[in-house]
């Protein structure tokens, strides 16, 4: 039986930064919702692009800003052993052109929709856990 | 660019049930929140054991049911395609003694945690998109 073991705020980024894709978990019409995307990791940003269903954009533009989540995990269904990251944080349209165009530069979307918005997340909980099998 | 084609449920079920991890998606103390677990599908029903963080159960406790968002994917970095599916359902603490008893016998937590409530997921909304690297 594996073991949960709490992670530190630096490793957890580091993971989160050493994978290309998580999960952003937002409310839609007062409905949980979640959605798969790719992303990177600006120091304590995470950095996404998507059109999000006209979902979190929208969110984001009415109100400026909104809580989310963001996950992301490596988890080996075979050894059972693994780690989840999990960020809970504001999440913000990137309006300033040159962050817009850095970031637009060095994260490109997986899917050929309109993805025309830079999402930025910020850091603001941050909690991470490593699931082994060693109970030591 | 890849394209994101949308699935039936009866495939999106299929999907879910072909994976044995997923993530289960929940208003914590008016935060969204996420967790991974394990899973079995059941007919058009998700079964999860957890005590995850007091969150979803002390929820599903107090109100005897709460509407999540249940995810998995399978997606290929290198590749850029795979498949996402979120059900959208009420989630109910499974009382039922014989339920219980068998999805005990089959369902078995990864980590060696205080897991002692099992949780089923009405399958009341299912949506899923395949990402594919074929513009066809």
């Amino acid at each position: 039986m594996g073991v949960l073991r709490s992670l530190g705020r630096r490793r957890c980024l580091e993971l989160l930064g050493s994978v290309p894709v998580g999960r952003v978990v937002f409310t839609d019409r007062a409905l949980p919702a979640i959605r798969p995307v790719n992303h990177l990791v600006d120091g304590e940003t995470i950095v996404i692009r998507s059109n999000l269903g006209a979902g979190l954009a929208s969110a984001a533009t009415a109100h400026g800003s909104l809580v989310v989540a963001y996950e992301a995990d490596e988890i080996d269904a075979g050894t059972h052993t693994g780690w989840t990251v999990v960020v809970t944080g504001t999440a913000r349209l990137v309006l300033d052109e040159s962050r817009l165009r850095r970031y637009e530069e060095v994260l490109h979307p997986w899917v050929g929709e309109t993805m025309n918005c830079v999402i930025s997340i910020d850091c603001d909980l941050v909690n991470g856990y490593e699931l082994t099998s060693d109970p030591a």
